[in-house]
């Protein structure tokens, strides 16, 4: 078992090539995807995408959630697969990107070790999660949750869209219901390549993000209940305005979000109130908050000193705040071997890099409980995604695909190569 | 010309009947009333209303804007007639007082001087004025506002409700388009009595407000544009979090008009983010602000103070601030000879009384730019108006309507009195 060269590169070229040419399943005239999940264009990025791996040498199954593996063979084959890949389902205004470029990377490192005849010890799994964007059904990230034994099959199956679609019927619309049972297909490892959707990278022009932790998630659902009068007629001193006891909270999410970085971070992205006029005090309303953090107990402290503001709040402003937990994910600890295997990577493939927490959810979070898993970032422009404007570059890409496929070759080992790369 | 005994009384038994004959025509399940202006149950009112003006000896007339005088005549018909009375249309789940109680105490002032076999020097004419509410058509207290020569009468006759009817239609449909112009018939004063809708005569167990102002108004339209991205990825420092520069500018609003107390008020009434998500920072929204005060140079100090806070808070946190000033309407000044016959009249009465500002627009604060005007309030069940619980007590309304009657008896002059009150 011999070390691959560390100058063996995927092709630039073909992966930027395959990203624009699947990115025409669903184009927008912005230059975005609409790829809603289980839909008409899902369907023809998925027979797109089974072709190239079966050209690639792959053989294709789909389990029962339409989640696609294609297996490239190792030496030894009563292993499990070293599973790389991501998703191709998009949100109804998303980018080329986001999943995208790591489910085509992990198609182009088969095709890179192909070229290079590289076999490696280890088989190696491509794959692409079922609906990852959770816009057409809720979970986000279902199938690899479900993998993960968070939710059941079935339960997943009956989930309906808007239209009252379920799962099960979309899956068979588009002939993607699989045989195989969830869970059925094991991995040694699971690396995920994807665009960072935050602005770190580029703001420190650094190539490489080694993903070592994905935050913790808390959501809450609120009310504020103060009373609706006349604004005109009621003195500041006899008000209880509720949109003015929601802003001291928006600030002390804030507040307690600064208080607790670099790493924690606190939103209030939603409000609403009753019966809105422009002349009436607010009396009811409601909103959403979140804090995320990768340190468990950060998140504890953010959850006590809401608690703690909020009840300061409506004590002094005579109004009643509720405040529901209504979901709370614990952080993502990525595999150590895995981690250091990608820092490895990128250190031999000289990439300038830096440690990175993971502040959105990924398929590798949910399967990181269940195996040892990483992930690897590129920049992306802006930091934006979920969005027409979403954009990377090419050397980027190239990069992360490079990191993905050293870091697979470390992984899996290399049984035999034929031919050196470069 | 003699005075009129002061312990003439109107009869309260007869005002409280006709106040709840009349929240028959629209009532509600609640106890509530529902009388948009013009609608059927608003020409049911306005029929009962002229029946019992000319029952009690009135000659009723309407102008183009269906608004409804009902002269009774005075020993001087040179002389214009003293004005007194309000409007009869509610909101679309508004309560039994809002200017009925005004309208009906006019009658009952009527029919109380019939009684005592008073005749005034100067006529008397009580007034029901058009859409006084402005739910159904806008602007609100339309009709006294073409009076006063802010509207031709053309401009309010176009306009149109939710379902495109035009004010002139909607006034065919039920008869009550009048042949008088708008402002043929004139004043030498109004005086209106009202329910306070705000809290202060409850607070201080004061049965008479003695109205000497009405607070002037500026209106606001803001936008705040930040930049939206993904709640789990940006870190703080990063943000440009158009929600939470929002909350700043609700408590500056509050601050300021806090600041400016006792009579100055500031509200935020409306908040609108732009696609909002529980996991997305805002990164748009547009917003309603006001600032009240019955003080003009208040209100000068209000508009300067939140420019400065709104540019401060859009520098240090680099957003872009837009805040548009849709409206400023100057503060009502009501007749000091008016005011005061008002305040001798609760003198002379025994009730406990303040002077009161008031924070809604009514029509005497329309009519008051082109005549002298003035208002009385009674306390209404905390503060609350424009709700279906509004409320106020028979003795509270009786007191009002005694005030009115008195003021009325001191500005009209008693030509002759048949019988002693009382």
């Amino acid at each position: 078992m011999t070390k691959a060269k560390s100058n063996l590169q995927i092709d630039s070229a073909r992966l930027w090539g395959d990203i624009f040419e699947t990115a025409k399943f669903g184009g927008t005239p912005k230059g975005g995807v609409r790829r809603l999940t289980l839909g008409p264009e899902d369907k023809q990025v998925r027979d797109w995408f089974r072709t190239a791996c079966e050209k690639a040498g792959c053989e294709v199954s789909v389990d029962a959630l339409g989640t696609m593996f294609a297996i490239r063979r190792g030496r030894d084959m009563s292993k499990p697969p070293i599973g790389i890949g991501s998703h191709l389902d998009t949100q109804p205004t998303g980018g080329k990107f986001d999943g995208i470029l790591g489910t085509l990377a992990a198609l182009e490192v088969v095709r890179a070790m192909n070229d290079a005849g590289i076999e490696t010890e280890v088989p190696i799994c491509v794959c692409n999660w079922t609906n990852e964007e959770g816009s057409r059904y809720a979970p986000a990230m279902m199938a690899s949750a479900a993998y993960a034994g968070e939710y059941t099959t079935e339960d997943i199956l009956s989930r309906k869209d808007a239209d009252g679609i379920t799962v099960a019927a979309a899956l068979d619309t588009i002939s993607y219901r699989g045989a195989d049972a969830v869970g059925k297909q094991k991995f040694s490892a699971f690396v995920e390549l994807h665009i960072e959707q935050g602005p770190l990278l580029e703001a420190e022009h650094k190539t490489i993000g080694v993903v070592d932790r994905g935050q913790g998630i808390i959501w809450y659902d609120g009310t504020i209940s103060g009373f609706a009068s006349h604004a005109g007629t009621t003195p500041m001193p006899l008000r209880k305005d509720a949109l003015a006891a929601f802003s001291e909270v928006v600030l002390a999410v804030e507040k307690l979000a600064r208080d607790h970085g670099p790493h924690a971070v606190g939103t209030i992205g939603e409000v609403k109130i009753d019966n809105p006029s422009r002349n009436v005090i607010p009396g009811d309303l409601a909103f959403s908050a979140e804090f995320r953090s990768p340190e468990s107990a950060t998140l504890d402290a953010l959850h006590e000193g809401l608690q703690k503001a909020v009840a300061k709040i409506a004590a002094r402003r005579k109004v009643t705040i509720n405040l529901e937990k209504i979901w709370r994910k614990e952080p993502t600890v990525f595999d150590t071997r895995l981690v250091d295997a990608v820092a490895n990577a990128t250190q031999e493939l000289g990439y300038s890099n830096r440690r990175i927490t993971s502040g959105a959810g990924h398929d590798a979070c949910n399967l990181a409980t269940v195996m040892p898993a990483a992930m690897i970032f590129v920049p992306c422009k802006d930091g934006i995604s979920h969005n027409e404007l979403e954009d990377a570059t090419q050397a980027d890409c190239t990069a992360g695909a490079n990191v993905l496929l050293h870091t697979v070759l470390a992984l899996a080992g290399v049984a035999s190569e034929a031919k050196a790369g470069g």
